[in-house]
């Protein structure tokens, strides 16, 4: 297996080879913001867990991490409430696109897992909890930059807004699930808080060492605190694993073989348990909606650092 | 991580933990001669690495595998027909229980994965390539006993007989696919051939042990040579991680954080890559149909092993 | 076939039938102001197509009538746009509940007909065109009143705000087919318009003068003038026929053979086309969410009568 | 309304009309037999209640029915076990193609109607009990022969042997149902008998003539009997208009307005109660899967001779 200094050549040399598939895929375009990322960055980071982290290509350029912000919602709204989080949300794949509204009317409101969409508003709605909506917005932010160690991590308010002017698709299901009683707040306050998270903005340096936590079992190597138990980290990548790649999780898990968390802006979130947290961007998308060059390096980075959690 | 000699105690205590539990849960009862199954039996067995085996309680009771045999089958045709495969099945959760026909006709023919009944089908209907019904269900049990090295195991005919009498839904299945085309042998000889391999019958030690190539990387310890590749291997825990246990498999992953396999008949396979195989055995079911016992056996084995792959 | 002078002894010995099974059923209660109703109510109103009415019962006692008032939005939006309204929506039974969204994901956005929720969102959201949401419910009003020659007929604004406090399940369709693009104007302007028609309040005698030019051929008979051809008027008769009793219109086609459609206050309209319209109310509901004496009552009134299309 | 004398050159004007047509659309081939058929064919038919039959174009080339024997078979089975068939089969439309499976595994095995597949095979299964599979054959013919008043009406033996070597998806339908219980015979001789009541041949004439106690309230012209009671025709027309057409039932219904069935070999049988029963016949499909051209002439002859039920 590669370790320490190996590292640095081999994210280089995996960055080389894949430079010139950059192009190939399609860009989101439901909002105008998204759309006006260039497909040709890629950027890759490793964060292992003594501390360091490794980088190349476009590695200090900031995208809005959409949702990859799922994995650190749960983790907030799991230290909230706990387990109680699970009456409400499942932790099965749902075998529908991220958005498919069909499985909450056939299941009565309940979302199958928390990274589609229908969960992740269950998640914010379970954050609003005894706050105000600008309040949940900044302990999200608080807790990213803990865990990131880095305090300059902000909001894009041009995104966000863009988000809320755009998500008939989303209010739609907070609505659905409000009906079914498995929504307590206002949906423009849920909407509110989601569209938020979705839009804080990272570079992957940012990201790979935000997702440490998960590598560590729990820990966060910058302070000698754990962020969550062990069990609670393992359970996450088991989440991440089997539902963090939408309909796309089982192949996914096939040909990577880790936990990770894709977003529509072409960043992706891979965890090496007791290794190291990978976080890659490249904005064009494949047909699953995940970064089409993104995937395919982590893949080939996999395989020839021999990380596999299998 | 418990390891070597600590491995027989934990058993020991995991089995007594349990034994009051017996006797919950429903046996299975779709084909009369499952029902006559005893729902106060638990065996545990860990075959680990080294090729030692550790066992307890009804370790050397026998019984039918069922769709545990799915897993080898599958092991079996990627040795045929490699990634070809994939042609015909996919590797996604289905969403769905272990033998609807729905998510067949939204995919005109294309089982989800070949853990469910559909795909399992379709993976007897290429072994048959080029042999007779006899020989395919002959080369599965060979290959069987070769990877458990134990000669003696064999075929219930009678289970196998009661499963062809009873199992109209896979043959709606099977006819379903033929008219995709995709089976390309009569329904009859698939059947045949699927059935026989669901009445394998082991005990414990003897599917502890066949399951232990799975854990090394793809070589079998009683003979030093490999069965399947390292790359191979990983990715059959792969499926078994995220499609194992049919639409309880996000869960499973959740609590139980190993790579699995359940059969109808109450028998679970557990992979620990790189320790150990476990083999789980109780005849009572809960109601996603997996033995209600053996998972909360091996979920607590795991926890106090602090075996999970997360 | 019964006529004329006869209509009156058959309606009060129908009425008189039924009346024992007042009080069977459940109430709609997901809006309070509902939830008022008395089961006991019993009203029946046959108008002839020689401009006479009939009448027994609760037959002046008004009722808001919710999903009935789809049929005349749908003549007045046919009248407003013609056949450019079906690029919008289906004509097809939908197989499923009356609010159902799954058919809408399956069928991107365009509901099945124009008598499910969703169809009348999109009926609501043409009627928009150009239009206040004010003038609209105007013009809807205007047009229930001139078909039943009674300027009297209102519109509940109690159960009018009550529906718009509660419908988030229309919310969510509205939003849903506004992500497809099939909903023009904002959501709140739509569910304004829509569930200010559903609080329309008229009693028996007034609807089912109301209803009189579709079994007309499209003329309203206190005027020498025709509402609609009477192609049209078939037209809507055929999907009140298919698709007027949501999920049960088969099962009403095969009892009561004649062009029909309920609302969740209990109210049903049906059409014997050349003879009469029938208008039946009783508030407490079968399992379909229809009127359950109602439905008893239209069977019985049609059978006695030797009323049926077929 | 059209009626007498006039009816013979009015169906030769349509005749004529239509001519041009012929060509486009596209025979159904997934039996080989059927894949046989000239697409230039066109007849039509019309017989009247007085009992005289009008026809045209290749009103005396035979066809093989295929599924317009459905409605056959359902009078015959509902003249043997009467209402109680109901239990069995549902009185809904679909929402679903004639073929699907998914409906079945949502309903526990109850097919929503008696005309798509598999509601037709448990009627065939009813038919069934008490009789050999050839004897259940005989009786379906003898009926069609009886209500058509013709002897010479026969099976075309190679038609039915083609349907029996292709039926893959009939024999999935079969075998779903008898895993819930709802089919009681072996599936080969369930399917057996209706493939071949699919394969009775008639001309045009004789189908019309074959319908014609729909429209007469369930009596045959050629004798002074009654096949079935006035209500029982009134109910096959009502599901014939429901769900004659599957999921292009709704639609037909708006443009046609009359309770039809269609067949796969392009075969039409519309009922106008109280008036006459017209077939047409042209081989060419459209995607629904009808008659492309018979459709078209069914509509235009129904607006210009003034039959429609609404």
């Amino acid at each position: 297996m590669v370790e320490g200094d190996e590292i640095q050549p081999l994210i280089e040399a995996v960055h080389e080879e894949f430079v010139p598939y950059l192009g190939e895929g399609k860009v989101a375009d439901y909002i105008p913001e998204l759309a006006k990322a260039d497909p040709r960055n890629l950027g890759i980071a490793v964060a292992t867990v003594d501390g360091r982290v490794y980088s190349t290509g476009d590695d200090a350029e900031p995208f809005t991490i959409q949702s990859i912000s799922k994995v650190f919602a749960l983790t907030l709204a799991l230290g909230k409430v706990g387990d109680d989080l699970w009456r409400r949300v499942g932790r099965e794949p749902s075998g529908t696109p991220f958005d498919s509204i069909i499985q909450l009317e056939h299941e009565h409101g309940i979302p199958r897992n928390p990274f589609i969409n229908a969960g992740a508003l269950v998640v914010s709605d379970i954050l609003l909890s005894g706050y105000q909506p600008r309040e949940t917005i900044g302990q999200i932010l608080e807790f990213v930059r803990f865990i990131a160690n880095d305090e300059t991590i902000a909001i894009d308010p041009v995104v966000a807004r863009s988000e809320t002017e755009h998500g008939y698709r989303n209010r739609a299901l907070a609505n659905f699930m409000l009906g079914f009683g498995n929504i307590e707040h206002a949906v423009d306050l849920v909407l509110g808080v989601y569209f938020h998270q979705c839009a804080i903005a990272m570079d992957c340096r940012q990201l790979a060492k935000a997702g440490l936590f998960l590598a560590t079992g729990g820990r966060v190597t910058h302070r000698d605190t754990g962020v969550v138990s062990t069990l609670r980290a393992r359970r996450i990548n088991a989440l991440m694993l089997t539902c963090g790649q939408y309909d796309g999780s089982g192949d996914f898990a096939f040909r990577v073989g880790l936990p990770s968390k894709s977003g529509v802006s072409g960043g992706l979130l891979a965890i090496v348990p007791g290794i190291a947290s990978v976080a890659v961007w490249s904005p064009a998308l494949n047909k699953q909606g995940n970064s089409l060059v993104g995937t395919l390096v982590l893949e080939r980075l996999a395989e020839r650092a021999g990380w596999s959690i299998f």
